[in-house]
């Protein structure tokens, strides 16, 4: 069995019961840079810990080399691969669930908790608020080269009336901001630029 | 201290470590109808548990009074306010919070999985998908009379490239699909009536 697990973001305690237990009774853990890496220490003394280690524009395994990896430990028993924030969310974990269909390996998807709006909680900030935003927008900040349309719709983007959140944005911030503003979106508009959110480092 | 606490959908498992903390500590839970009924059994034998039932469209305790249960019952000690899914979105935890910050009433907030990516996952669906979705987008599925915006803009939501929840949708299903069908969407978008997600009776 293959579990695609959710962390959650930096704060150990936002995992879910589920994905805790799937920590604790896994044989085999692939893992993120991006999960709290003291969530590891549940696992079982015997369990094999494999560093997945995605770090943005350094990938350190190629999403091929991730999916072979689950297929072939999964003859091992129960493996876990163990994602920052939640595997549906840009995790790519449609990609992995593909993988596994295709191979008949039997899988279970154990959401986490996302940072587009966890992170803007702990800032103190509610993405949908009575009256201020009746809907939420997530986005990635940092663009796949691999995509097919080359760029975000900012001229829509601008015209929605609730909180946008984009994701991985740092690198792109004044492109994002100039495009906003560009296309309508009043340069008064509240906004935060929130990273680390939910561990100590928080800014 | 008074805990704003996001319990997830249906699924108890879907609780996070820390909202389950805080269940088993608190003295007084006042809680949702749409909270599972099982986490309740986690509190203490003297928790007192009041049920603020705000079924849509009849309401057993107006906002204005659960904000003052709140902070009446905040001098007995850890005061949780159990929520289904997440208390910021669409869950009004923000007027709440306003409530406690204004009476200086010490507060955390404790995000949940929310059901707008959770509820897709458990039927399969990745809200993103690397090539076909880069943005998700969460909208109230049943409008607030009290907002100051008289609608959703569909003109704006029907041109997003990426997908749209709806949530608490049923009621208002064929004016949705209508009013996005009206502004451009393609009649042959695939798209998913979800309910009752995360639990037996998931359809």
């Amino acid at each position: 069995m293959v579990y695609l697990v959710g962390a959650g973001p930096g704060d150990s305690g936002l995992i879910t019961q589920k994905g805790l237990e799937c920590i604790k009774k896994a044989d085999v853990i692939i893992y993120d840079h991006l999960a709290n890496p003291t969530l590891l220490s549940y696992a079982k003394n015997d369990c094999k810990l494999i560093y997945a280690g995605k770090i943005a524009g350094n990938h350190h395994m190629v999403q091929e080399e991730i999916n072979k990896t689950l297929v072939e430990h999964s003859r091992f028993g129960n493996v876990v691969r163990l994602k920052g924030g939640d595997p549906f969310i840009f995790g790519r974990g449609g990609e992995e669930a593909l993988e596994l269909s295709k191979m008949d390996i039997p899988f279970e998807i154990v959401p986490g908790v996302s940072s587009s709006y966890i992170v803007p909680a702990y800032a103190g900030i509610p993405v949908t608020h009575r009256g201020m935003a009746s809907s939420f927008h997530v986005i990635t900040g940092h663009e796949d080269g691999n995509k097919t349309s080359s760029a975000l719709d900012y001229q829509t983007l601008a015209k929605e009336e609730g909180t946008l959140v984009f994701l991985m944005g740092l690198k792109n911030l004044d492109k994002i901001a100039d495009n906003l503003i560009a296309n309508g979106k009043d340069p008064k508009t509240p906004a935060a630029v929130l990273e680390r959110g939910t561990t100590a480092a928080q800014r």
